[in-house]
């Protein structure tokens, strides 16, 4: 089983990050987090490494179930859908694949919703670069 | 096999965040996102539950190692360790086993940085409450 889902996008890194971002909104997901793994790495070890972000994604609704259903899924949330730029400088999306990071959780309810929320990140791999913008508010 | 290290710890909630904090520092882990989880949920979706925090802990050099022998591992970076209150009132401190969310996984290089990973975050578990205090900075 792979543990993520991925797809070349035709858009450079920046693009690619608000195209996701933007996904992400339009199927329910909040970026509760954000991290420039570029920049953390430059910073802690000065070393350099391609553009790399790394999107912490909940939907609240989701999060809440599987909460109640197992009060240590923290240890697994939020959902990272990551933005990076691979060795041959094309930019490609990933996003974890919840039912594989959760597999060594034995708990029904909780597959369940993994198996919902896997769903939802794969709409938003697929989608990124191919949705309207979004209107300026 | 558990996917997470728990541990009751004998603060208070506010208490056992910093000595979270603390023991990460300590074990060599920078925290780089923290979620406020309560917060959170009463925000977005108006229901009340029990304090929770996640703290996304990372370990500078070892993330970098995961990040070259496996180039989408950050779908599952940074390494969560969270506190909360109980149902029946206790402060307990988890934190993920990288071992176990990382299982569906076939890379022996990337395992081998699990593993010392999940010794680092056991350490973190144990020591909550157990370190001395820092000194100011």
């Amino acid at each position: 089983m792979s543990y993520h889902f991925s797809r070349v996008v035709d858009l450079d890194f920046d693009a690619a990050v608000d195209a996701t971002k933007q996904a992400l909104q339009q199927q329910g997901f909040g970026v509760l987090t954000e991290i420039d793994v570029q920049q953390t790495l430059k910073k802690k070890l000065d070393v350099n490494v391609r553009p790399y972000r790394i999107l912490g994604a909940c939907n609240p609704t989701m999060a809440y179930q599987a909460l109640q259903a197992e009060n240590k899924i923290g240890t697994m949330l939020p959902c990272n859908v990551i933005v990076q730029v691979r060795d041959d400088g094309k930019t490609e999306v990933s996003s974890v694949d919840p039912v594989a990071s959760m597999a060594a959780i034995d708990n029904a309810k909780l597959g369940g919703i993994a198996a919902q929320v896997r769903e939802m990140l794969k709409r938003v791999v697929d989608s990124v670069g191919r949705t309207q913008p979004a209107k300026a508010s």
